[in-house]
């Protein structure tokens, strides 16, 4: 690769590290996005709710907040043009090549950050070289900056090449929120796709290291409970009371009791919770923001059903009702092995890969399980990556950053998957001469 | 009474029901009403920290709350000569009549307002009239309106009497937080004080009703717990967290278990609860806010050591620190006999009265009982009477409202009982020649 | 009283200590009482089913203990034909004088014991003096023998008196469990009563201390609960069971969390639990026994109805299900001020008695509330009293027992009120030449 | 193999079946083993203390039902010169044949009864055959009289065989309480050992099947927990009493709350409870039985660690005091490959096995485990086989049975592959003339 398409790599993940945005409100993101694909040369390019439906999102933000960070967009000199479609949330968007006779290939990327606000730190690279977040609460603190930055030169590098088939690019939105990979798995550019490549930076890899498929995402769901009881006077009326927060001290202690499944691992937590008015006040109304996890779809699905029960037989048994949301959720799905296959050879040729582990466990939940499930079910392979990076601190903390040199790895890896499995020998001028 | 004085009154109150201040906020007000004091004239005048040792006040906001405060005074146009003082939350004032021979009489009036967005409703009088509340989010929905208009103008009818003796007059903050009494209490002021009155307005008694002496408030105290355990992520590593919201399901169960007493009454109450950042994020600091309340005041220290004991020993059960604090707290004092009959005895013959109840149980708390329990320890005797008021809706509420004739009923019973238990026959013109 | 008499007293109680028998297992007992009552002379004497309708009984233990008592009695050579009327445990008798025109008195005694082994201490009188309890597991420790003594005693000294009207004496079986109350208070010779005594020994009052008639006797429920759930192997299928332990937990943990009522004192606890088999096992049954109490018959329901809530809630919440019994109980049910007069009037004049309390706070209950409530309801006068005596430990201890020179003045106390309320000055060789 | 030899193992297996004792009282078992033993004529024979450190036992029963069960075994018949050595508990013994040159082999079987009534239902083939158990309480109702019939037929096959080595049978109590696994690993006997058996009937596995190594038996421990407390009358004096069952239901939600582990499979489980005394009654003591379980003994040492600390801590919450005691315990460990492959290759050519499966999850928990751990540390190979059989009911049920075919293919399967390691061609005798 050349030095000069190398520094762009590196200006445009900087830029796009820049300005992190929360999930549904991607909006300068998207614009940015756009501009690029625009610039590239793309065959088909759909935006917001013509990329998706967007009544199938999910974990959409209050009304306020989709304004306050579309003002955003618009305050920061983003052309108004292409904010309009995005209003209301309907961010993300999917870029289509169309090369004639060949298999159709998806790739996924994401595209949100993360409400942390950003270390100034001078030891901190983004605070050091002038790149740091400028929103001042929010971050680029899993690497979708690079993400992104990889599925765009992919793209280019895909189309230069002699590849023959289609290569749909999902830009999907509200990853961190498993609220994106639904819709996009849901909408019609899903359709057909006959390998499918999801891919992260990192996660404790280092730099060299590629891990060509994971193993056991976890199945997850965001949920949203809320306790609604009845008010009295503490100290004059205990007795009148349904006392919500009572309710919720039972919910914890339930939610938490959920027994062990023989069939594999599952996971509750009760991550935040929230009401009352004063100390005197029997409280009438609390939320609680809770998450049921499985090693399969049917686990997790054991615990929220699980969850579901105790917040509701809680609340009963305090006289109160409990209302339980499902905000998110994903599935569980495995990348196939004859894909983890194509990847982990494609890696081995890759200037810079050093080792190539075949497989590992995930941990985590995604929702690029969503578009993996949805291949798998229509007859596709579906692989999800990782290409290593040293990170300085973990994923989720405001001192995250990638190592740069990565930004070249992923592309090629990427590109010379994506080729392989179209058939294509890897064009030289990808690899350069140099290697 | 003059209609004159009449019309007084009902304006003195308007204006300070128009401009509530929270607790330790009490600026504009404690400026108007030194504003006041200087007009009737008076022989001491202490203001803030000359009234009280400010390091004995308790449940003091924080300082961003204090300024935020003081500046909405100052931006009201109130004199910042007046404010000056007061800065950093050093609220409230005590007035001195000076009269030559003969006993020391106190009496407390209460001058803070709640968090309580006031209704606009046009069947609420104070918005169809034009004295809601001009700050949005505070309301005087106690009645310390009233109480202020009662203390002063009962000054300056005891001053216009041929009272003989010394009448100390304590204008009280943060009584709603339990916060100001204590500092009250252990002041010079409060030495040697023969005879102690507190009242209050309402609380469930009609207009024309006077309960001369109330029995059982409950001692209580007023608790800030917040517990601190370790962070981790409640899919990668849930064993390797503290987990403080199960702790605070711990806690709260635990709390409302607090056995009954053999010796009386108790109460317990977690109010409000907050803590934690997201679904997927084992918890690792939780807020409460909670109460203890007795019959006794052994019985309320009894409930607070047991709430405090329990939230530890959850917190530590879950591997996480609970600090407990005492923000502030109220003993049991009851009114003596003797002077309930002095206070029953001058309100019979007031006009507008119709039915005086000697004694009646209070059922809640007030922290004028730390200058009862002094002036009690010290020999004097002291008496919280209630002069009822037709109020439309309950204590605290955004349409509570006060009858406006309970205002010269309310200075008429004060100032009888203080003019009697110096030995003055009531003084003609407070009655009014057309009684 | 002659020495004789008093010897025959002393020597009656301790034929009845010998053979203390449980709840509705009075058989040895009952056919004692008769002998006694046959040999007095009463004009009536209802046994067992004649004295009262078996379904009304609660608390009845099982066949198998009714049987093995039933046997123990025959065993000791009881009359056989005095105990079939009380096979299956129709226990206790009522007995009847009629003396023509004048008020009917009732007069109630309980004649059950406890499930304690008697101490065989030195140091304990009736193991010193030889009259510990035969059984080995059963104990007179709460005095009824002498409750019986005094019954039969004053029976016969009302019979011997001037006395005119008809005199109504309960011997009523199974107090301890609060099961016979019901029945007695339901029967015809509950009916058309003016005045009634029930009386009781100690309860930490002296020997020469009398309380003519107590108040607040705590209405109580004893509770049976059992949760049902579902067994599975908890190392391979932990997610197969409905735990009954695990609800029984959260059970405890509800119940002891009731709010406090404002109308007054409730109380709550589980004083028992058992259930699960071995720790590889998830309990599929556990049993409980509780109890609810409250101030007034209404706040033992308000207890009651909330104990039985949360067992059912709790229960659902683990997918269990709770059957929760009400065994027995008893309402609240206080003296009647004139007839308490009476008792202190009479009991002023009884030798040994050197101090009459007029009334005093039960704290604890009594089944005898059920006839007192009866009576009542029905227009006549009800008193409960009590009769102190040293007793040198707590009731329901091993070492419990009490001053014999309170069985005389127990007699004659109770002799005098009742010829006081049929106006019968009292006899004088009831008090004896000797006084 | 014979006719004979096969109807001889099944009156054995009967004769063992008739009399079932529970762990370390195997009197009359370890007797009947002895005389067997010592017909069959081994070279060496440990009985009791001499085959390992009684100190070393865990789980052993109360004194007075070890006397019990010693004295049911003289009032059976049995010699009580073969009892004596046995007495107090000290039961099981180890057979050695010393055959020259050669490798030492290990043999473990397990010889205890369970406290299950078995059926007597005629479609029970025990109870239609005559061979029920004679006790009325306890039942061979896991196959441990099957067992010991393999152990000794294998001995004496090996003993008839061509075997050059030493052979080691070790005859284990208390396999049920996991109690005697610890002594026989930590004693002489098992020093040495090259190649290591254990083996289980069943486990639903059908007759004809084979597992020639299992894996990932749960490591696990059993607990006594005891709650002490402080008593008080649940009605006078609710605050006087350290409430044991509160605390037991504060014990229980807190256990099952313990947190899942990422490392793998935990389980916790409280299976049996009782205290208390009476519902007035605040109880001052409660017991409880509780096991942890994990995927590693690292994680079993977690979850019992945890399990403690909650006992102990929801006890100190209400001012009670635990005490947790380790019963027993049992370690993971892993069948080695390359024994796995020696008893499938020895399963392969036995009559009646039609399906030999090479390694089988075991998802229970065995202290054959303490052996097994003990053989590879010292650098030997282990496995844990299991010999199908076409069982009615599960394991641990009241009609449980094996069928008797299993027990020659048990022989077979285990004589060859002794005789495999020690590189012996299988004797034909054994396998019989009519394979």
């Amino acid at each position: 690769m050349a030095d000069a398409v190398r520094a762009r790599l590196a200006e445009l993940r900087r830029d796009l590290h820049r300005h992190p945005e929360p999930g549904w409100c991607e909006f300068r993101t998207t614009a940015r996005l756009v501009e690029e694909l625009r610039a590239i040369g793309v065959d088909e390019l759909a935006v917001g709710a013509d990329a998706y439906d967007p009544a199938d999102r999910m974990a959409v933000p209050s009304d306020d907040r989709l304004d306050e960070w579309y003002e955003r967009a618009l305050d920061s000199g983003t052309d108004p043009d292409l904010l309009e479609p995005l209003r209301g949330g309907t961010t993300g968007c999917v870029a289509v090549l169309d090369r004639g006779e060949g298999p159709t290939v998806g790739l996924r990327v994401d595209i949100d950050g993360l409400f942390i606000e950003e270390s100034d730190d001078a030891a901190h690279d983004p605070a050091a070289e002038g790149f740091r977040s400028e929103t001042g609460e929010t971050m680029h603190a899993c690497g979708h900056d690079t993400h992104m930055t990889w599925g765009l030169a992919t793209l280019e590098a895909v189309k230069d090449s002699d590849f023959s088939g289609r290569l749909v690019v999902f830009f999907q939105p509200a990853e961190e929120v498993s609220g994106g990979g639904a819709p996009m798995a849901k909408s019609e550019y899903a359709a057909g796709i006959d390998y499918f490549f999801a891919v992260h930076v990192g996660l404790d890899h280092p730099t060299g290291e590629v891990v060509a498929g994971i193993e056991k995402p976890l199945a997850m769901c965001h949920i949203d409970a809320e306790i609604e009881g009845t008010t009295a006077h503490a100290g004059k009326a205990p007795e009148a009371g349904a006392n919500a927060i009572h309710a919720l001290g039972t919910a914890i202690e339930s939610v938490y009791g959920i027994p062990r499944h023989s069939d594999g691992m599952t996971r509750v937590n009760v991550g935040r919770v929230e009401g009352g008015t004063a100390s005197n006040v029997i409280a009438d109304e609390v939320e609680a923001v809770a998450e049921a996890r499985g090693e399969t779809t049917e686990l997790m699905e054991y615990a929220k059903s699980e969850l579901r029960r105790r917040f509701e037989k809680a609340a009963e048994l305090h006289d109160c009702e409990a209302t339980v949301d499902v905000v998110s959720e994903s599935p569980r799905a495995d990348s196939d092995p004859e894909l983890v296959e194509a990847v982990a050879d494609a890696a081995e040729g890759v200037r810079g890969v050093d080792r190539v582990v075949p497989t590992a466990d995930f941990g985590a939940s995604e929702d690029a399980t969503f578009l993996m499930e949805r291949v798998q079910r229509d007859g596709g392979l579906a692989c999800y990556s990782i290409v290593g990076t040293d990170h300085p601190t973990s994923h989720h903390t405001a001192t995250f950053d990638v190592d740069e040199r990565s930004l070249e790895t992923g592309v090629e890896v990427l590109t010379r998957s994506i080729l392989s499995v179209a058939g294509v020998e890897s064009a030289p001028e990808l690899a350069g001469e140099n290697r």
